[in-house]
């Protein structure tokens, strides 16, 4: 060991110890006849000091020393003259008889802080440099001891922990499916899996009872903002329970992990259909640490031979709280905001409710005073409120309106980060009809169960029929998602007609798993978290990147490492394969 | 739920309670006017009678049960009038009230039993079966068990679990990297790692101390026996520490285990170098609960005219305890063992120890009586023993010798499942040469650690240098290897040299490690484990495949999925990829 004790541990009840210490020189202070040099590990930072009494050999070493080398120090615990109470080691230094340079450093591409000068790429090319800031190091910390109270709370609750493969089956279906080609299979391919779906199904067919694990599953498709090639799920599987037991479960273990990490209460888990979600909140993972509900004002507006609303399928609105003050800018500001492409409204409409009781709109024009005190009454608004006004297409409309209510979320500070809403979605469509394919597919996958009551629809109006399908929303984001599952053959059958796979195509990819069901299935259901998403939520933090170890960019790249990258043409020729470029 | 108690918990104290209880038909016995059905879950197995009290509804829906059939079944708890000592549930029984079939089955294709029907390939193509299999099942409950207990045990210690990435980076070095391409990055190929190596070691350069993870890690080669392409590491790395402080921890970890899972204390953990398992036992991974060392006899034999010795590089043998009764045959069979292609010797001599002190053997033509009695006090034989003599090449004539060694402990049950020798083999050489490639590999991988005092070696007699690397071999079994690793990029740039790397190759490869060695690499040092074979140890299992849920067939099938498989061409042309079959 190169070290007796760590950088983080020394206490003033050690003094006059001989110690040897290891680390990083994270500053280095000359005070003249005194420097001091604050030594840095994972575990802290501890002062040493090197003065008069110190030997030549260790003043003549301090000329070669800077920032990020790797050190070995000898010394003594002393007390320390001016305390500093802000870190562990505070009341303590060490006067140093012996330094050991373990390695030097050059000077690094930024500075070692938690307000670093370094931007985003330097950061992701150098992240073994990144890692060392508290911050960063402190959020992957963070991750693993989520991933610990996970785990202690499903051993608790029995469920055991399989590793399933990660070198699976690709289907057509898995459009977005990395594949690996065998070596010792010649034209033949591996997929990786976007999730462990089919797996965890046979183990419950296996009698598995509850299972669960925390796996990394892959998606190769275009990343927006948030999204990572590889990523990692809080995967779950239970038998014999109903949606109730799978939602009481899960929320057994979001709580849990709310105490036990965050030490704070969160009891309250609302269940929202999710087509309340969609109506109040245009959104189907509704953030509710705040009202600002949508109302339908289609009814209210219609007729007064305003043309945009009078030919509009909708008319929607929210009310601002005490936003009356907004100026001409502002307004202007937003309506900029809704235009723009990641919203595509045409445009917005507002009433000001004045102090006084009067109104002042965008569409004065239309409507009067007591038009616009209908529009008020039915929207709950008071003076001192602004009115916002959306209209066109239904369902564009009150997405629009559910991304407009989170921006004046935003702009009215109703989105703390320390207070946490969690939400159950429940009731999903089972099915979504695509117009590219001019067919339905299936909302969450094709092994969600209808709701029985339901089933008569798949018939005669399959878009109507609800599946028992949910989703946990924390704060507006979907932490997790699942359902009950099919476990009857002949309804699976049926569902991959509806979806339109022949009986060919179903059985070549889902044969294994409807023959197993011929085995005595048990009923089961199932969840999975995003713990990257998990992780950053508790972090208060806005982007997975920052909970991931060595994430990569927008384009899928690994910056650090260089990857993806070529690969030798040996290579190819062994796995039987021929670069076939575009132009 | 489905269940108020699972078929495992129900005691003699819940007699007159009514219950609910869900699972699978193991059985069913019709003695005339009474019918038992043993009803099946993860948890165990209740009885279910259906008797003259019971509905007629209830005893018309008994002729259409059958074995692996999913029932729920309502009923009362009754003590049994003969009880069954053998299992939890075995004083109470259920007086059925009300069946449910939740699901029916076809009759399996094999008998859900501990000895089932079923041979090796059908238990895999509906694995899902074999896993209701109490032995099976057991196997992998101890697996998450296992796991369980190495991450308490490593969280203790304070080893932060990171996740580092599975789509990385490929390198020629690693010939036998699973390739997967990238969508985005036409042309361009990801790699799944074979193990974490390098981010691990960016860990530390990134100080985080202490790392572990236990991760899925891929090799696409040639499966031998007990090879899968996808397998389980426990891998693990620290800073500040030398080769000692390593097998320490690792120690305690492995101490741990045995006691947690095992409930045995085995604290005996000797230290032996490459080369003395190499002379004694004739492998780097001995098998220490027996001695039957091999003696180099080489000086003892020669010069009497028998040409065989006289030629040979190399003659050891081997003493067998109280074998001297070995018949004709038998040593015939030996002699045909050692000649297989796997061992490849030429031939076996032997000489029986006879209970007067006289000696017989094959070689009686060229070496008197007086001569054999050198070679017995040369291996310690007594009378009653048997010694085996082989010849030849001094590796091979060694390797076949500790093949044999082995073949005798297992014919004379020395080699027993329930105990348990662990080993540290130490020392190993770093380097080793390739006849074929005509340059020095690296042994271990090219980031180990010459010894300090060997390091003058590298110049002058590069295969002598011996590694700060280190293996745990359990009853003759690797279950962990490691190194103390190169920190210096000075010495890292020398070693690729030494390993016949070029600059260029270096630094296209390995270049973001050795510009992180640049910046403060703190001294380091590893090991990973396999876990797959940790876990199939404990289990007293001879293969990891009853370790593993979903394992794959030695041409690297998953045959219940049926994958590797073909993919459609639009999946190709994205790609940008061509298959190129050979004819």
């Amino acid at each position: 060991m190169f070290r007796t004790h760590t950088c983080g541990e020394l206490k003033i009840t050690d003094v006059n110890n001989e110690v040897t210490l290891a680390g990083w020189i994270q500053r280095i202070r000359n005070h003249g006849a005194m420097t001091f040099i604050d030594l840095r590990d994972r575990y802290g930072i501890t002062q040493l000091v090197i003065d008069e009494d110190s030997s030549d050999t260790v003043k003549k070493q301090l000329t070669e020393l800077g920032r990020e080398f790797v050190i070995q120090v000898k010394g003594t615990v002393r007390e320390r003259s001016s305390k500093n109470r802000n870190i562990a080691t505070g009341e303590i230094e060490i006067g140093v008889v012996n330094i050991t340079v373990l390695n030097s450093s050059e000077i690094p591409p930024f500075t070692i802080q938690d307000d670093t000068d370094g931007g985003d790429d330097l950061r992701m090319k150098y992240r073994y440099l990144d890692l060392r800031r508290n911050k960063v190091r402190d959020n992957l910390i963070l991750r693993a001891k989520m991933a610990h109270a996970v785990r202690s709370y499903l051993n608790e609750k029995e469920f055991i922990e399989t590793e399933t493969p990660v070198l699976i089956k690709s289907t057509p279906e898995g459009a977005r499916d990395f594949v690996v080609p065998s070596r010792m299979n010649e034209g033949e391919f591996y997929a990786l899996p976007q999730s462990p779906q089919v797996f965890k199904q046979l183990l419950m067919i296996a009698g598995f009872d509850r299972y669960y694990q925390i796996v990394k599953c892959f998606r190769d498709e275009d990343l927006r903002a948030d999204r990572q090639p590889e990523f990692t799920q809080i995967d779950c599987e239970m038998s014999f329970v109903e949606q109730k037991d799978i939602l009481e479960t899960f929320q057994g273990l979001t709580e849990y992990l709310f105490k036990e990490i965050l030490d704070i209460e969160v009891t309250e888990f609302p269940w929202m259909p999710y087509s309340e979600a969609m109506e109040k909140y245009g959104s189907d993972k509704p953030d509710i640490r705040f009202d600002m509900l949508i109302n339908d004002i289609s009814d209210v507006v219609k007729g007064k031979g305003f043309g945009v609303f009078d030919s509009a399928e909708f008319v929607g609105a929210i009310n601002a709280d005490e936003c009356s003050c907004y100026t001409r800018k502002q307004l202007d500001q937003l309506t900029n905001w809704v235009k723009r492409p990641q919203i595509g409204a045409k445009g917005l409409i507002y009433v000001k409710c004045n102090d006084d009781g009067s109104f002042k709109s965008s569409v004065d024009k239309f409507y009067s005073q007591e038009d616009l005190k209908i529009w008020a009454d039915t929207v709950g608004a008071k003076p001192h409120d602004l009115i916002l006004v959306m209209s066109g297409d239904r369902e564009q409309t009150l997405s629009a309106l559910g991304e407009l209510r989170l921006e004046m979320g935003n702009q009215l500070k109703l989105r703390k980060k320390n207070i946490f809403k969690p939400l159950w979605v429940v009731d999903f469509p089972l099915l979504e009809w695509n117009e590219e394919t001019e067919r339905f597919h299936a909302m969450h996958h094709p092994f969600t169960a209808p709701k029985p009551e339901d089933i008569h629809l798949l018939e005669t109006d399959p878009g109507k029929v609800r599946a028992n399908a949910y989703d946990l929303v924390i704060n507006g984001v979907e932490i997790g998602g699942g359902s009950v599952r099919i476990f009857d053959s002949e309804l699976q059958a049926k569902m991959f007609g509806k979806l339109g796979f022949t009986k060919e195509q179903a059985q070549d990819q889902f044969g294994f798993l409807m023959n197993a069901f011929k085995y005595g299935a048990p009923p089961h259901a199932g969840i999975a978290f995003g713990f990257d998403r998990l992780v950053s939520l508790f972090a208060g933090l806005d982007s997975i990147r920052d909970v991931i170890a060595f994430p990569k960019n927008n384009s899928g790249r690994d910056v650090m490492i260089d990857s993806p990258s070529q690969i030798a043409q040996e290579q190819l020729d062994e796995l039987s394969l021929k670069l076939n470029l575009k132009e």
